[in-house]
């Protein structure tokens, strides 16, 4: 019921996009943005997590081809969220866009896709158990015959200014901040969204809780205190560990610090080979 | 583990949130907002849906209360979406709101959840499945020993201008539209979120679909210029419905058109007994 | 050249709008919502500052109207943002309002502008001057022959908790909150953006700069280690202020803080006549 | 009172981020980001807009520096806003940026500022005046000694379908859409904003206006129904205009089509020297 291709009793309606288009211009990627569909996604423990995501779906078009089919993207994710379908993974990237490019038999094409991932967390003194939220994003390329994935990650975490402790008797100003951390993966080697989350969070002052009890407040409050760091020395550390691991290809690493003493952010980023 | 009471061996700990406050003023709601949690949903169907909700939690505080155990509120969410949890729906808010304040002992509390809601439908002359996605809010207040309960859900349409076909010698602006209806559940009676998306889908000018065929959308064009609505009709349409369906204790639905000939909206809105 | 009457040779084309509508149904509000636009604008130093609104205008429409004139509505702001308007105040909505009612040939309106507002703030030690952004709405209502305006302004500022300064051999977890205050404005009083931002940031544990220095940013780290607030305490302390004061009518204050150990916000709010 | 400088009776407080860095990683941009600041704005007409931009200043910092000083940072947006500041132009952010570059004495930097601009446009036939709304972004970057700068702006249009005009009977769907143009200013070209808003609008189906009367929406709708535009004829409209055009270096067109008739958005993008 889900085949993309058209019902014969259609066939008399004129089909406008396969038509030839004579201004002869290529189009870098065309399809569909925000499409949201929940999607299964299982990451290093195998777990699958019911998820929804926010999908972009583009191939490119030849310069002598009028327009794409854009249902056809769409069918591409009816099949994806199937319940005999595979769960997404990242290692599963390559798989899904061979299958889009088939389905329009296109020269190249893109897929990226953004989606919350829950890591349940125990509080650091408790134990309590609570879930923790991050922002995902997969992307996949396939251009000039050559694919690769970046797999992308925004972790929350308090920063705790160390000018801030320097200069005063007491106290020191703290805020949320968020740490992006984007890697290439290599073709070789299996990236999972929970090893980027442990980077960042322990390159923080502290991490953050879904539930944190009086004695766990004093453990991540005394800790932020113990560890400052300036919105450089986060990108600095997450670079430092990212820079000697043999399974990213490149990476960029970005913080940004929604300051507790300003209504700005303080930002720094650092890519390699990105 | 989940459990929200404080360990033994913390009880040293200073508890501020319990001390007493002297400046005489109740809080009307205190708690947590913006937290993202998955959680099951069934609707009409029974059949459950992952959905990932984005949560408020609040409990009144009296005047004589320092402060609320924030940590108790994400305890709620933790054991609603244990794994032998029934999942949420319309109906269970009751429940929900009776245990957040039965926890937090409080004189009333509030919860809002925000959530994706997806709906398969069928393209109406080829018959191919996809999912529609809708924009829903649930409601739950206890206030003064008095229970209420609202449920909204926002439903893109297509908008057809009448002006603009009467005036054109062909053709008429239209444009996606959101159509958001709320209603006050009755106590003794069953809402259901699809019964809201269909109200307001057949009161537009064309429903929306995932997937089109082009027999489809040849459809789709003609119907909503068959039917072209005003956002006063789409407002006018939807409250003659409510009006008189004895379910709803009262209601609201607006309307948002996103012109295709102008940068803003035109909006409108009927409220009855809301 | 801005007049909004149809001109002459244009009334040979069906004025749609102005139909009867036969569903006996009158609509609360109708009208155009999300128009951006340049505004000149006065708060109580009397110096014009050129900022630039989102705009909502919205008039009530008698049951057996069928629909408003859009067009007419965007020419009030045209009209408003001429070189020899009278820059928008607080003081000015009511006459506004009554422009708008009065093009439109309405029994009500509402107008309903957001914008930022900025004030040159100087740096508490060093002195240094920059300015600070606020998000301010107005909102003017005429219904049933009443008229109502509300002022609401959101502060950002720092808040820093007591319970983890009690609980901590060292160090208080701090983060930006938002301060958000609404008040009714009484006819015969006077209410200025700016007032209700000084009593916001007196509120917090400390305000927010544009620049500060390391002298001041000592100043400021040790003033909020010295005035901990719980998101209770925000609210209460704004509360009492207002309900004193005989400029207003009513008020709702609310405080969010964007919690840095948390990834999901601590909440409360208080109402008064509101 | 705004010099950058550290005062005198500052210099016993300790400057950490003066202090080296041993990780001997360097950062390629530190800053600020997201500060909201009152910028006039000149465009080819030399008449002064009063905007708001949110603004973005970086510098990169050396491996062996351990920050920046991020009040200076804020401080060159004092010094631009200031009465006898010469005004924001594309023309004037290479000026901006060495300034920068110097305050902070730093091998490179970056400023992105983005703002909404808006142009005075009359109805097609009635000549009525009205502003219209477009978001700009000014991109100035100093790398390895080289400068280069970008301007970009959305510019939101209709797009009308010409599948659903030539399958259906009557009627087509059209919609809201933005195409986004951004292009590579050359050292010795004049690039203007206007420019790129009409290139974009005249590729359109039809062009929007802030007050259109009946007699301009008969035009526009019938003038979109007579140019009807996939998502690709935008972006290779656009292109072709763009590939010719001697005073970009190079340039990239995206186009997001706000489907009347699906929940989610058609999107094409072609970029060439980018």
């Amino acid at each position: 019921m889900n085949k993309p291709e058209t019902p014969d009793h259609l066939l008399s309606i004129p089909d406008i996009q396969a038509a030839p288009d004579d201004r002869d211009i290529a189009i870098d990627q065309v399809g569909i943005k925000g499409l949201r569909y929940p999607l299964p996604f299982v990451d290093r423990d195998g777990v699958v997590q019911h998820t929804i995501a926010s999908c972009n779906l583009y191939v490119a078009l030849p310069a002598d081809r009028k327009g794409t089919h854009m249902s056809r993207l769409v069918a591409l994710l009816e099949g994806q969220g199937a319940p005999d379908a595979a769960p997404l993974s990242v290692a599963g990237l390559r798989a899904l866009l061979d299958d889009l490019v088939a389905r329009l038999e296109a020269p190249g094409g893109r897929i990226e896709l953004t989606f919350p991932f829950f890591v349940r967390k125990l509080a650091p003194v408790s134990g309590i158990a609570s879930l923790m939220d991050y922002d995902v994003r997969l992307d996949a390329v396939l251009e000039d015959g050559r694919f690769h994935s970046t797999v992308t990650v925004a972790v929350p975490v308090t920063s705790l200014c160390p000018c801030s402790k320097e200069i005063s008797e007491y106290g020191a100003h703290n805020q949320r901040s968020v740490i992006t951390i984007g890697v290439k993966a290599r073709a070789d080697s299996a990236v999972f969204v929970t090893d980027l989350v442990r980077i960042a969070e322990e390159e923080a002052s502290a991490e953050l809780y879904g539930i944190l009890k009086r004695v766990d407040e004093k453990y991540v409050t005394e800790r932020a205190y113990d560890n400052p760091r300036f919105v450089e020395d986060l990108v600095r550390g997450v670079a430092a560990r990212l820079a000697g691991d043999p399974r990213f290809g490149g990476f960029v690493v970005e913080a940004e610090n929604f300051e507790s003493i300003h209504n700005h952010s303080a930002f720094a980023r650092i890519a390699r080979g990105w």
